[in-house]
């Protein structure tokens, strides 16, 4: 069994107690473990801020650029191992596992080449300059300086590798140091991962520290200047909002929460249209991929009443073609749920749904054996559908989400204000789907949608060749949704440098402004 | 005695029980009254999101511009009375009075302007879009959609017009109902203002909502898409941050507070330049301009060591000509504080400073009497300047607001490093201000001072004939600071209207974004 490490104040730290195992979800078996005991989290957040801060601070924005490439390549080059890894830790399958690493090295690589694009500064101008006085002498201009504290970065299960990336590729751009604490189920890759950055040498002291394990009394220690971003339940996203030291120091806290995404299907998607087939491509995806384990995972999806059953068996079908089981069998498709934890919920989870007036249409919500995997033993579900006649009496539905392989399929009347209207059911969400090639359907659809969701990922016969999916969160747009997604906002290009940085209004002349922001 | 209404639901309500007296603070004889009794206020709410939210989300960026500039033009067709009322219920003085309407005038002209720029859109596109896949076929745009509910506007005695006027410019400009709540103590002039705007009948039904007294369970009403937009203390905003019903709702909660705002005055600024010059004319108007009682206010000012007798002599010698009274008398410069409790914490205040160690270098920080008042009479307070011989002992002054003409002078040894870490001892500041013409100084500062401020106001020898000062929070420049300052973000052109709308990544083809957006 191995012994997870925490990076903090410049060393590694082995505890010797209060260890948590971290099980493998195929077998059971425990196969690490991780504890922060020990560590003195004070001082941890003390040298980021001094030391890593001002190393961060010093440089210009190309230059953070650069080791954000070269951070990138050092995960490209763990990537075989940490793949292998990840079957072991978290249950993914081979492609599952890409699609974690592959993102972390490729966010790291866009923020990597932004910064590169952004130069020599050290401020990031924003937008236009205005004129306040009679005549230019008198100058006003926007920008954003990094903040002068530590970025804390809580991570979920689901993206050990990608969760902290993301987060780390904003904060270093912004020059901003972080202390990286991801999930514990996950937390044998995300340390592996933090491992081969930190003893690459490329970043500089101070600018990355890493938890195995809890976070002890970090919170407590969180001023104005520093900043937590967390992705995970909204229940503990939820909780981090009430923290009193947090509410006390006005920290800054950015909260990105799973959700009830909805996928809506127009009434102009002609079945086998394009537009129809990327439909059903991407919600089957989306139900499958990381065992249903995204935050961006489509849980609603709306569909004409005339096309429920239809869709309802164009879905089961392309679900059918799932095989459940280890991820180290080639035939194997999905992996198991991360956690014993994770399998009581979906299956409670399932059977809460139903409850509130959804019928399983495929599938079980129940635990299942996995091919090639031990009878009894490992989180295993196979994809689970279900449809609910009655959106609004199913309240259930839009408000409690089943993370796992699990989607409700429900009907509508075609009209787009009521599809809006039962999107926004959800109480915000990351992302909606909508399948339309129709502009004036959409131009009803979409004003209402867009203040329930942080992302529209607008599905059409132009575009379906070319789409990437839905739940995919690509560095060049913002990811993040208001209400109970968690009203945070991170990546999309130089807005996720936002977060880390203090909008400032610099008010002058114009000519001393201009030098000043280089 | 006068009894002031709200306006409710699309029409007035007079209570009848739970008044609150309102107060002449230069005679201390209560003028008028107001209360909220009565009022459904969950009713109150539903009205405005379903009747005005319906209605100006209905209307294009340029037809909500339209109807900012005739607000406009109503302010200041009301312009005398409102002046006259503002004397006797806020004791400003006629000058201090046109700042305040003039300012409520100007701000929802501007965002008419800005409006009429935003054209026939009901979007606001934001930045460049970007190509998602191999071509435009798969693109990214982001943009801005209106939030769905109502936009609950908070404002502070000081500015009884501005303060409702620059959180209502944004808000429907972006398509957002409000509901305005000004503080008791100033709601005389507040109520005529808002019925001047409601019987000109310019706005749609729904839009303005107004509550004179108390705003009694309204903000247990509010949900994930309204918006509560809080100026005031710094205490109150903390205690709106910890609600329970809107961190269980995660509505969005906007906190601009007032803050320890310091001036700093470089080494090279030389003894009657004229950026020395600018210098003491500025804060000297920001310590008795609306008698202090401003969020912006210059509370901390640094100097080298060695001109700290020169600047404090300079400064008393300006502050001598101010002539506290009755603001009826044309002599007086200076009008009372707005209510027996501010001249209470005021006094309270200074001596809370005296024991941290500052001295008083010029004035009383007591009660005086007023010229033209009555003996005895009136919230009167002079000018009040401290100085701390020791900003590291003295840790109240960069603690502990005085709200009133009170300032205090202290020294650093003239290195910017220095001067930017005694700036952000007050742990966030809507504004800072700093005189300098030497650039490679100003390089050092600015960095670590803009992570502290929401605005440097960059005082030097080009801008000096045409700068505004630093206490005044122009429609173009963001007004809002980190940390103790609140977090918040107001104003600042299209900056202001984030707040009332909800930030979208659009995924799709780019033809139909682009004709999604107009």
């Amino acid at each position: 069994m191995e012994t997870l490490e925490s990076h903090v104040g410049g060393r590694w730290h082995r505890a010797s107690a209060e260890f948590v195992p971290i099980h493998d979800p195929t077998t059971e078996e425990p196969i690490a473990q991780a504890s922060s005991h020990g560590i003195d989290f004070a001082a941890a957040l003390d040298h980021a801020r001094s030391t890593g801060g001002a190393a961060l601070r010093a440089m210009t924005f190309a230059e953070r650029g650069e080791l954000l490439m070269r951070m990138s390549k050092v995960i490209s080059d763990a990537r075989e191992e940490l793949i292998a890894l990840s079957l072991r830790n978290t249950g993914v399958t081979r492609k599952d596992a890409k699609f974690d690493l592959d993102g972390a090295s490729g966010v790291l690589s866009y923020y990597g080449y932004l910064g590169k694009e952004l130069g020599s500064r050290r401020f990031l101008v924003d937008g236009e300059g205005s004129q306040l006085g009679r005549s230019a002498r008198f100058w006003g201009q926007h920008a954003w300086a990094p903040l002068r504290g530590v970025a804390v970065l809580i991570n979920a299960f689901n993206f050990p590798t990608w969760g902290f990336a993301e987060k780390t590729a904003c904060a270093f751009l912004a020059g901003m140091p972080v202390l990286v604490k991801p999930a514990t189920s996950g937390a044998l890759v995300s340390e592996r991962c933090a491992r081969a950055l930190i003893e690459s040498g490329v970043m500089p002291e101070g600018a990355f520290s890493f938890v195995s394990g809890s976070l002890g009394d970090t919170l407590d220690h969180l001023g104005p200047q520093d900043v937590l971003a967390f992705t995970g339940s909204a229940a503990t996203g939820a909780s981090l909002r009430r923290r009193e030291r947090l509410l006390e120091a006005n920290t800054r806290v950015n909260i990105e929460a799973d959700s009830l995404n909805a996928a809506v299907l127009a009434p102009d998607a002609l079945e086998g249209s394009e537009t129809w087939n990327l439909f059903l491509r991407d919600v089957a995806r989306e139900i499958t991929q990381k065992s249903g384990q995204k935050c961006t995972a489509v849980r609603r999806i709306f569909v004409t009443r005339e096309r429920l059953a239809l869709v309802r068996d164009e879905l089961a079908t392309r679900l059918a073609d799932t095989v459940t089981g280890d991820p180290q069998n080639e035939s194997v498709t999905m992996g198991p749920l991360a956690t014993a934890g994770q399998l009581e919920e979906f299956v409670a989870g399932v059977a809460k749904l139903v409850r509130s007036g959804a019928e399983i249409a495929y599938g079980t919500g129940q635990r299942v054996d996995g091919v090639g995997a031990s009878p009894g033993r490992g989180y295993f579900v196979g994809p689970t559908l279900l449809v609910a006649e009655d959106p609004d009496a199913a309240g259930e539905v839009h408000r409690h989400e089943v993370f796992g392989p699990c989607a409700t399929l429900m009907p509508y009347d075609g009209d787009p204000e009521r599809a809006a209207e039962l999107v926004a059911r959800g109480g915000g969400s990351l992302v909606c789907s909508v399948y339309s090639d129709e502009e004036p359907w959409l131009a009803d659809f979409v004003p209402h949608a867009a203040a329930w969701n942080g992302r529209l990922y607008l599905g059409s016969e132009k575009m379906a060749e070319q789409a990437m999916g839905s739940g995919l969160a690509l560095p060049q747009s913002k990811h993040g949704g208001p209400g109970r997604a968690g009203g945070g906002e991170e990546l999309g290009a130089w807005r996720g440098l936002a977060l880390y940085m203090q909008r400032v209004a610099l008010q002058g002349s114009r000519a001393m402004i201009d030098r000043l922001l280089g």
